[in-house]
């Protein structure tokens, strides 16, 4: 370790200790805090928050930042682990910074009601009690990606660079035009045709058996219990404090059977990967994924390509029939996995199958942009909502609260993260074209063998942790540029086999 | 609040937050985290920490004390919760700064070994694997004793005053003489009586109908679960964030059904002292209870005056038969409670009877008193053990393992800890008796009006947490200074009365 670099360790462990009480504040809250512990708990939170903030932004860190800059030449053999956490913290502090503290004070405030307003108004079905707070968030996203505007970056790509780096207005535009190309036609085609039997994944399926398949099933894919948790929440999620801890929750359905499934492989995707970050980047800011598209590209990747495989249901099918023989005794694999894998172009994003769920995506992805640009009142927001998922989807949602007010993120202030979600699809597709290039994936799911699948991803992805930048992580794994032909290539192969097209 | 205070209040607000996500990490550990975490996570710990203790002796902050010592006469009209505050953290600063940063960080280090030692002697039945340690552990607590003396208290009266301030040897020489004069003779008659039947406890009891049944009694008792938690450990305990997030554990043996519903209302008694600490408490250092003493006769309060009261069980023992009608159902009421108060001699303290349990206290006190006014040595201690075991309770324990490696305090350090569980008992006696006077007790506990229990401990107790002082609060509760009859006579009331002797 440099000289230089010891005296900035006890300032990132401090972060890293905060953020790790921060995140088990948050995990608690989702799955364990009681109902009413919400105002008091809110300010054990702002506090260490604040902490967090000072801790990193002490004036100590940043003359630390500016000679290890300057001593760069000098000491060239620098440990390339130590350049990547300054180059990260650099980049955290830039971040941080950008905003005066006053106005993230205010806007904190803003998103916690904005929150409580988005919950009120999606539960009485109206967007007009939603609709000035949105308003407002939108007034903040714009003056903070003002503050974060560089000769490259300005507007939209400010906010979008803050969950995906590198991926402009101008990448995306060309993303969601080659999907909205391929998939669009493709569903036109499979609305077309008769429509796959699924009925028997809606039957009563008990909760603690589902919880034992479960558990059962993210083993199978390499999740270690002696590192990990899974528990129950309203939305599934995963965290993590390093690799030695890493928790998922799942939510289970008495009369949906897939849907606790899908859920505990996607989390799975991205405990692995959490659990694979080598030990010299855990506890430090690498600590992470790379971007929120790659750590989505592996949940995604297991959820879809792997998890919706018939392969990789050839030997675990038979332990799911024995736990539910009354339910699935009469269903053959082949019925189960064409049914998990049916197309239903629906209203609901989270619901949404692997064909149409960039659809929902890019409607959020279009409204965003004009919202940003200035070119859309939030009063119009609502009907255009409904323009766009009739003209992408083919449904009208029935109300807000199946349209515009589904989703939590804009009332958080989270504009610009939907697209990665899509990305991560497009980014797994890459890869798992790789994959197979390397490897008979189908032969080695078929024989039981997960491993392989796990073992790739681990050497190309899981354990630089947030070493390597996204878009060098999706090269070196890959050999290319992000290349969104693939996803496309991969939907049109798949679908057009399940549902007889040619 | 006084300007002077006004600047102490971001020091207590991170400290504060510091020990709510320390408590959290804590709980967290013993109910959820994975097993492999702890390593990992003792490093957060650890570094949150360090991190409370720079911030208690922050000079700041030993300024502003001084300064408000200073300046209390020319302001005299200081708030009273201004002051407590400005004692307790006083107080706190002492210990905490009373033990060099070095010698602290080398005994944590210890404990953590110690502990893991005492888990594999207990486990290998093997003393010899612990007694290194333990000498250790010894040695330090003397010199940390010595390092707190004052003209007033030296030597084991210090290590006592950690847990209950001002309840040295010399008090608790006559309470522990008293005891034994009380209870010995009581207990040799009771043992040449006629066993209680119990044997209907122990059959087999549906772990998930007791969870349902001991939940129903944690809210019969007052503990209310839209501002707590009841979860799972090894050992049942109670822990809390604020008023409004108090959690309590219990742990289930499917053929034992006493040992979930006392260890239910036992740590029920410990929340609702939390719950009920004012709001102006809450979050400060006032917002726990008064003492270690004062917290263990809510809990004991609750467990044995009431819960182990006939009149307890009038309105709800009919629930409990109609949960476990299979067992209970040719039990009557009376032969239940006779079952739920058998005493039994036996060699673990943490399954001791009411009448037994303060003599298990009493070995470990003697032996503390050895120990740390080095009147023996370790390798003595496992012989000394058995022979007051067999002087004072009538068993030999038949192995280390059952004898003196069952309690995991001195492993940890909490050497002056076990009398604050006898005083515990002894407050509760003092209060109910006092409560009596007051309140039809019986009757209201017939017909189901637990409600007047809470009301006059809420009254006398908890509403105030640390705000007033443990032997305060036993002042103004009862009239009186502590007296330990009140409790040698309730033993004795009951217990000639359950076994029929005059």
């Amino acid at each position: 370790m440099s000289q230089l670099f010891e005296q900035l360790v006890p300032y990132l462990e401090k972060h890293m200790a905060l953020q790790t009480a921060l995140a088990l504040l948050d995990w608690d809250d989702a799955t364990l805090a009681p109902k009413e512990a919400g105002e008091y708990t809110a300010k054990v939170i702002g506090i260490l928050s604040e902490e967090d903030f000072l801790c990193l932004t002490n004036p100590q860190v940043k003359k630390i930042l500016e000679d290890y800059e300057s001593k760069t030449e000098e000491t060239k053999e620098q440990e390339e682990t130590e350049q990547a956490i300054i180059r990260k913290i650099k980049k955290n502090l830039r971040k941080t910074e950008a905003i005066p503290k006053e106005e993230k004070r205010a806007y904190a405030e803003l998103k916690s009601k904005s929150q409580k307003a988005w919950q009120r108004a999606k539960k009485e079905n109206d967007f007009s009690i939603f609709a000035p707070y949105l308003k407002e968030v939108i007034a903040y996203c714009k003056k903070f990606a003002s503050y974060g505007a560089t000769e490259k970056l300005n507007g939209y790509d400010v906010l979008l660079d803050d969950y995906e780096e590198d991926f402009s207005v101008e990448v995306l535009d060309v993303f969601f035009e080659k999907l909205k190309a391929g998939i669009l036609p493709l569903l036109r085609k499979i609305q077309k045709k008769p429509q796959i039997e699924d009925s028997f994944l809606y039957q009563k399926y008990d909760i603690e058996k589902q919880k034992e398949f479960n558990r059962f099933l993210a083993e199978y894919i390499g999740f270690d219990l002696n590192r990990g948790v899974i528990a129950e929440s309203e939305h599934p999620f995963t965290t993590a404090w390093h690799n030695h801890d890493v928790r998922i929750t799942t939510h289970y359905y008495e009369e949906n059977l897939a849907g606790a499934i899908f859920s505990t492989i996607h989390e799975s995707g991205h405990a692995i990967y959490e659990q694979g970050i080598a030990d010299r980047y855990t506890q430090t800011v690498l600590g992470e994924g790379a971007s929120c598209g790659i750590h989505e590209s592996q949940s995604r990747l297991m959820e879809n390509m792997i998890g919706r495989s018939r392969a990789f249901w050839v030997p675990i099918y038979g332990k799911l029939v024995e736990t539910f023989p009354e339910q699935l005794g009469e269903v053959s694999l082949d019925q189960f996995v064409a049914a998990i894998n049916r197309v239903r172009a629906d209203e609901i994003r989270t619901e949404a199958d692997e064909l149409t769920y960039c659809l929902h995506i890019m409607v959020r992805y279009e409204l965003e942009k004009l919202m940003i640009n200035g070119e859309v009142e939030v009063e119009e927001l609502s009907r255009l909502w409904k323009e766009k998922y009739q003209e992408y989807l083919g449904v009208v949602p029935e109300n807000d609260t199946v349209g515009i007010l589904q989703d939590v993120h804009w009332s958080m202030g989270d504009i610009g993260y939907f697209p990665s979600y899509a990305l991560g699809n497009a980014f797994a597709a890459q890869i798992y074209a790789k994959m197979k290039s390397e490897i008979d994936v189908e032969a080695e799911l078929s024989k039981g063998n997960i491993g392989a699948v796990r073992e790739f991803l681990h050497r190309y992805v899981h354990q630089y942790g947030a070493f390597k930048e996204a878009r060098e992580i999706l090269k070196e794994a890959t050999g290319e540029e992000f290349n969104p032909d693939y996803f496309v290539g991969y939907l049109t192969e798949k679908y057009e086999k399940l549902y007889g097209i040619s």
